[in-house]
Parts: structure tokens; sequence; C-alpha cells
């Protein structure tokens, strides 16, 4: 492919595949579920967002099936996919991740959790469309997620949907995102130790985040990936942890127009945070040394087009929002 | 099999397929998740219900998996799987249905919703362990179910894992409970024609329960079971719906100490009920009707061993709580 031998700039790259996701949400997002809850599903998914996760799905995805052998005409096990199904899977995983970190968005900010009332700028969804909407619509929202990887009569083989749904449930549940939350929820108030402010950030936002590269990087079956895959996994964890750290900085230099959420809002509720534990200074050179990592897991891979994975992961350490 | 040419009792069978359940719940539902969330899942989940679902989910298993062919000498496709996978999935189906039956339940006593303080005679979980607590309970519920039906390195075909995924998510999401709660929610005070409440009820409890009998009858991969599926779902179909009519009635003719929540809270929210449209003996008289067609469906299905079925049937129909 001309694409491999002349690297696609990033800003082109990241500019067609978000069409593309925002393309498949506004499809597969159902318009016409009842009484108003499609409504209140779209307008939580919609328009909004960085969409980081779906682009750390597609640039796994194309990583993996860069590598040799990932294509259809391989005849080793497991089952090959042809490329319209590897390329219709990650699509798929990339919505499916989102919806995740969407359902949960919505349930955090609900009264009972952080009480926002700004997300992205616009209402929260209870705000917008009352409490028991909203919460039916988070819920709603996780249910869809494994519905969309999990098509019928579908060239996806099963056992990349059987994978996919293992990662995202895995990521999503008490180990994972719902278990971080649970932490942050008991942590409020409390002195944490530096181990135990990263063993709450791993399941609370780092789980997702590794997920999405590794939902991406199930999204091919080639032979022998199995070292590539757990260098993308560490590539996961590095970014995972430093977007939560750059999310503590931001929480003190940004504002809130900016933020498009309010700012400040950890600090007010007494939530230990990492510049509370280390200063800014350390924050920042912590975010630094994490970037590091995560270009180094990619180094190790092996593989032939990580080049928009390392853009992510600069992405996330430079966003200012 | 002996058990085919005598039929075990169904007092015995249910009492043995229920402690399965409850020790696998026991198993599956971590007791370590953190910061109290493991203990609120758990609470929501164990030692409560009458665990229907479940049951329906192992009587349609048992029916498709006595069909000729089902047995792993099968040399037709799809993908044989061996008794005991079969065993195994159908068991991870029957658990993964009732956490989402749980988590359903948490959410809708929170509150915002329905605002239930008891629930099978204890607390609901809100009132024990906060609603934020509750709130994530729900959430990591959800997403162990999916996790149950996708174990890795397992003998049960990715094939069922992923057709399980799938008829779970549909019952769930958008098209299925949570659809039918948001009806019931804008529902409130209006009048409905028959027409709407059964459209409401498919959707709201109907859904999960025909998911059940679908679910169960897919934990097979038998040659030729198209037909009985088919039959077995409008088994489930009438399921679904006498369940709710008689939870209707029960809501009228029962008393809260006996029924574990709080009777006469439909009427008293001016909910539209089968007892409030139909009024008690037509409302009586359908729950009859709709259980001579789910026996029907049964015996067009050409399946053996549907006694557990049919006698889960009655049981719908004749209970008191």
């Amino acid at each position: 492919m001309s694409a491999a031998a002349c690297p696609e700039p990033f800003a082109a790259w990241q500019s067609a595949q978000l069409a593309r996701v925002e393309q498949a949400l506004h499809t597969w997002v159902p318009a016409d579920a009842p009484a108003g809850l499609g409504e209140a599903m779209r307008y939580a998914v919609l328009d909004g967002g960085k969409r980081l996760r779906p682009l750390l799905v597609l640039a796994a995805a194309e990583a993996v099936q860069s590598a040799p052998g990932s294509a259809s005409d391989s005849d080793t096990p497991p089952t090959p996919a042809p490329p319209a199904a590897q390329a219709e899977a990650a699509l798929r995983a990339a919505c499916a991740v989102e919806l995740i970190h969407a359902y949960s968005l919505v349930h955090d900010d609900m009264p009972c959790m952080d009480n926002d009332v700004l997300r992205r700028g616009k209402p929260t969804v209870h705000v917008r469309f009352g409490q028991a909407q909203a919460l039916l619509a988070g819920d709603a929202l996780q249910a869809l997620a494994f519905e969309l990887l999990t098509p019928e009569d579908s060239a996806i083989p099963a056992a990349m949907q059987a994978s996919l749904c293992r990662l995202l449930a895995r990521a999503a549940g008490a180990d994972g995102m719902a278990g971080g939350q649970a932490i942050d929820l008991a942590s409020v108030g409390q002195p944490l130790t530096e181990p135990e402010l990263r063993a709450m950030h791993r399941r609370k936002t780092g789980a997702l985040l590794q997920a999405s590269v590794s939902m991406g990087a199930a999204c091919a079956a080639a032979p022998g990936l199995a070292a590539a895959r757990a260098a993308l996994a560490d590539y996961g964890a590095a970014l995972g942890l430093a977007f939560q750290v750059v999310d503590d900085i931001l929480d003190v230099t940004a504002d809130s127009a900016l933020l498009g959420k309010t700012a400040g809002k950890d600090a007010a509720a007494d939530k230990p945070t990492y510049v509370s534990l280390l200063g800014l200074p350390a924050s920042q050179a912590l975010a630094a040394e994490l970037c590091r990592q995560a270009h180094h897991a990619l180094d190790a891979s092996g593989l032939p087009r990580v080049q928009h994975l390392r853009a992510l992961a600069d992405l996330v350490i430079q966003r200012e929002k």
C-alpha cells in the first residue's frame, strides 16, 4: 500500500476516522427508541467528545492489520477474516468503546454521583432529560455496545466477536471502570498513596483506554501477534495512566469554558489527584515519562505501522482540554 | 437417558437447578470488587428471587439438547460442542440473564425511578448502600453478564458465545427492557390501549423472559433446530406476557408481606395495568389463555423433553408472589 510507504499525515487520518466514527454512531444509536429514550441516547453520544477511544481502537487495528500475514489469504489458524470484515470489526469496536465511555459520563454526572450540570459545553443528560431517562439511557447504551459487537450473519468471525465482548466487559465492570469509580467515590477526603491513586486510575479510566488498544489489536487474525499485542498492551497501560495525570493537571490549569466542564471540581470536592499528591511540576514530569514509555512500547512491538498510535500518545500529553 | 424415559419430577429438577445457579452466582459475582462494590453486587443478586429466568434458560437448554443429533458426535455444522461445554454455556447464560434482571431491579428501585425501599423483603440496594453505589453496582452487574458469556480458553464454541451475547444485548437494550422501562415512565397517568400496554410489556419484562428461552435454545448446536427454536420463541413470548398480566393481578390481590415488595404500588402511581384496563376477571382469563398458548407452542416444537418448560409456564400462572 502506498500509505505504508509514505505515511499519511496524522491530521488527515484523524479527520477521516472521526468522520467514519461519527457516521457509524449516527447510524447505530437508534433515533427511534421509544418514549424519548433514543433522543437521550443520541444526545449523550453524538457530536461531542474527542473520540480518543475510537481513534485508539482504529489505530491499533491498523497496526496489527499491517503485520505480515494479516491478510485474508493467510491459511493459518485462527480463523482468517477478510480485510473488509476486519475493518468492520474495528469500526464496531471503536463505536462500542465510545458507547461505554458515553454511558459512564451520563451516570457519573448524575446528582447521586458527581452532580455535574455541564458536559462538553452542554447541559448534562439528566439536566436535559431528567434523571430517570438519564439512568435508562446509560443502561441502554451499555447494552448497545455489546449488540454492536455481535452482528448476526456477519463476516466478522465469531471468535473475534467473542474476544471483543470479553475485552470490553472486563474493562467496563467491577475490575475495570465501575470498580475504579467505586474507589473514587470512597476516596473523597481520604489521603491516598501514589500506588493507591494509580490503582484507582488503572481501573477508572485506564481500563477502558487500554481495552480500546487491545480491542483494536483483536481485529486481526494474523499468526504470531502475541508479542506485538503484549507490547500494545504496555502502550495502552502507559497511555491510560498518562491520560489521567493530564486530566488532573488540566483540572487545575485550564478553565471551564475551554474544558467544556466544570474545572477545579476535583480539588473542590477534596478528591485525591496527582497534582494534590505530587504537585504540578512532578505531575507534568510523570506525564512526559509515561508518554516516553508509550513510545518505547510501540518501538518494541515490531509492527510496521504504528505512527498513528504514536501521534495519539502525543495528543494525550499535549491536549489542552 | 433414563430421565427422558421416566420424567424427573419438576420439584426435584427445580431444586437441583436452583442449587446449581445459586452456587454459580456465589462463585461468579465477585466478593472482592473494590470499595464495597462487590458487597453491593452480591447483595443485589444472591439469596433472593424466584430465579425464573435462569430456570427458563436451563429448561430450554435441556429441551434442545434432548433433540436428536445434539450430542458431540454430530458431524454436521455448525460447530459441535461437547455436552459438558453445552451444559456450561447454559449455566453461564442462566446466571447472565439473572444478573441483567438483578441490575434492572437495582436501578428501577432508585429514587429517580420507582423509589422503592423494599425488595424481596429486604431494604433495596440504594437504601442499604447509597444511591451512587447502587448505580455502580447495577452498571457492573450488566458488564459482568457479558463477561460470564465470554470465558477465555473455554470449550464453549465462540459462535455460541457470540450468539448468547447478541440475544442478551438485544433483550436488555433500547428495543427490549430499557426501552420498555422508558415507555413505562412516560405512561404514568396516560390512558393506554391494550395493544399499547402489550407493546410496553413485550419490551419491559417480555424481552428478557423471551431471551431466557432463546438463550437456552442457543446452547446446542444440533442441526435442524430452526423450527423448534421458533416454537420455543412463541412459548417465550406467551410466557413473557402472561408473567406481566399475573404481576398486574398480584399487585391488586396480594399483600406486601407475601410479595416481598410494596403491593398496590402501580395503582397508587396511576400506572396503566391489565387490571386497570380490562378488569380483574378478564385479566385472569387472559393469563390462562396465554398459558394455553405457551403449552401449545411446546407441543408444536416437536422436542422430546419439554416437561420442565411446561411446568414453568404453569408456575408463572399459578404463582402467588
